[in-house]
């Protein structure tokens, strides 16, 4: 008999080679190690809680052929862009469902690395697990390590899962 | 029917309140941790690798008493050293061992930061368990985290296990 379900957070984002409603290869890679290798076979004693924050389009520019005549316009526009993350979020829900672990799944605006932690402390989970691009210190410089900030300020243990070599883009800044 | 077991390695030490044989605080905390939340009732899934590293004497301070009049005093110096650490490891195998997870534990010395890295390069886990102090970044700039420099630059993914406020000593830099 155990107690209540380990419940362990995994932040998930978009491919930023595919766009949505595909996951990036490092959440990808994030979820499948939760799987493999701390989930494994009891199902039962997990519950997964993924965590999708959306950045808010600053330039707008996928939104410049539309046109706005009415509040309901921009409404829309909001509309749309969520329902691009609940697809996102589909397809983690769907993998959890096949093999019969519990989760939950919710989306978030604003900037990943703040709200992740915030949630962290709303959500109080035993385990955040974060993909990361693996980058090195020249281009974490410019690019900015969501994972590294919430290792150091999510209120939580944290891991962070690196891509393997393989699965590595080109352009490793692309995920 | 499940594959290989996961591999989680979890490093520990010595209590630097009670000295050997007791385990610190954080080490403690880290094992029940993954006990608790990771392998929970799949004992059959997961061997834990419990990796005690000392640190050589440097003043010697503890020798002061001894008196060496061969190489085989030295000799007596290190199993004593030795054997200390084999108790401090006793402690986890036998937890293990009652609950029915397998595992394995070994001595190493040197820098516990360098030495743990070394050993993950080595043994390749699929997980590193770090028990730490959670001292904030005045006290850090002294004392130096392993925790830190595993996350930094161990091979695998890395987890850091906090303290609870109820655990951490009057004087947070004991353990």
């Amino acid at each position: 008999m155990e107690g209540e379900a380990t419940r362990v957070m995994v932040a998930v984002n978009e491919s930023t080679i595919k766009g949505y409603p595909h996951a990036s290869i490092s959440s990808k890679g994030a979820f499948e190690w939760t799987l493999n290798k701390i989930v494994r076979s009891n199902t039962s004693g997990f519950k997964l809680l993924f965590l999708h924050v959306q950045v808010p389009d600053e330039d707008g520019f996928e939104d410049m052929d539309s046109i706005f005549a009415s509040p309901d316009d921009f409404k829309g526009m909001k509309n749309r862009d969520k329902i691009r993350g609940l697809h996102l979020l589909e397809y983690f829900v769907n993998r959890c469902h096949e093999i019969g672990v519990p989760c939950e799944a919710w989306i978030k605006k604003g900037d990943p690395k703040e709200v992740i932690c915030h949630e962290v402390k709303h959500v109080q989970p035993d385990l955040l697990v974060v993909g990361c691009r693996g980058l090195g210190p020249f281009q974490r410089v410019f690019v900015g390590t969501v994972s590294e900030f919430c290792v150091k300020h999510a209120e939580c243990p944290v891991v962070t899962i690196k891509r393997s070599a393989a699965e590595t883009p080109q352009d490793p800044i692309d995920d």
